[in-house]
């Protein structure tokens, strides 16, 4: 029985020396049968890790959001003949995609599953934000109800205040802006946010400030992807 | 100004082809300062990396769960010179270890960070267990009291259950076994509970199992690190 394998991509226009392992590169080498969310954008890839791969001896089954269960079980017969690789179009699989159904299925169905060493914007724009690390939360996407939002955002850092936690967030990019200016408007002054913008590429920017001191400053965020960070009050 | 460098090490007896990008190893030849929790090993890995790399002509200066403001604030005069590279024990840096502080001193005098990839055990038990990533939490450490982990584990799994969120925990090696055991007497049967242990070595072994199907089992964890990854009901 062949194993599950968790591939890392790049994220936006880094580059592959600088976020993938040579042994990773190898291993992806290796694997004929991938589960992907954009077959066009994993063959893409595949070619840049490595010049020599023939595409067409390779299998692209689909596997995104609208992937309901039927279509993820499809994947498993696969794993009889040999390896699966899963894919995302950034970073790591399993985090805001997904892949992690499948990852389920296979831990169900006996399969080892072997996760690969490569970039999550999640996890750099934490170490980069200077919030503790010994507690954190990823959050994902926020309301985009304005009001239910706000209140979200006051919940997350009361929380972040009584448990010494620091809380992370993605927004879809055109609405960065407007999410960074509700967290201006809604957040304590003393509040320490990160906004970390296009990690790992040539346009990465990741700065901490208190919410007072963000105030009047317009970050250069939209339509690029960013994570945000923050801790409430003192250190953190 | 020179720039903060955050400097993955491997994890345990890991390779360097296998979690470290070439990009990030020719980055760290160029870094003439370490802020490190132990110069010794801090050297051997660099000797790793380069065994052409001159180590005298390197300072290795202190970081680590005992440094004080002063010893931190201390760095900061190296940076004035040039770059800086924050490195711990294993993995990234400034997730369960002290580099956030002087991170977050960086930030403040205007210094810029700059986060590289290498290994997580936490992110890679996170998307290798299935649970959903779209929402999780790293608690980092249990109470030791086993009343107040008990209520602790409850809590959590509450929690889980209502956010639709995964728990991730850390235990010092030696104290997995009694762990895992009082998560199987705690948890829901349905919770599905995944052991990740010896990420990225030779001895890597990731199940998730419920805890029902957990119980009779003596998963082979004592004096290995391994990541205690949850998630209560449903598929989640």
């Amino acid at each position: 029985m062949g194993k599950l394998y968790l591939l890392p991509n790049v994220l936006g226009d880094g580059t592959i020396e600088g976020v993938i392992p040579p042994g990773v590169r190898e291993r992806i080498k290796t694997i004929k049968v991938f589960a992907t969310e954009n077959a066009k954008n994993t063959r893409r890839y595949l070619k840049q890790l490595d010049r020599e791969i023939v595409i067409d001896e390779l299998t692209f089954l689909d596997l995104n959001e609208h992937s309901d269960q039927r279509q993820v079980e499809a994947i498993l017969p696969y794993l009889d003949e040999g390896d699966v690789g899963v894919i995302s179009e950034a970073g790591c699989p399993g985090i805001a995609d997904p892949g992690a159904e499948l990852v389920e299925l296979a831990h169900r169905h006996g399969v080892e599953v072997v996760p690969l060493v490569g970039p999550s914007s999640i996890l750099l724009a934490l170490i980069a934000s200077g919030c503790t690390g010994q507690r954190f939360a990823f959050n994902g996407y926020l309301p985009v109800n304005k009001g239910e939002r706000a209140r979200a955002l006051r919940a997350y850092e009361r929380q972040s205040a009584a448990e010494d936690r620091t809380q992370v967030f993605i927004e879809t990019p055109y609405r960065n802006v407007q999410l960074f200016e509700e967290m201006l408007a809604v957040l304590s002054p003393a509040t320490r946010l990160t906004i970390a913008r296009d990690i790992t590429t040539g346009d990465e920017w990741i700065r901490t400030r208190t919410v007072k001191e963000w105030r009047g400053e317009h970050p250069d965020i939209h339509k690029h992807p960013a994570i945000f960070v923050f801790h409430a009050g003192g250190r953190g």
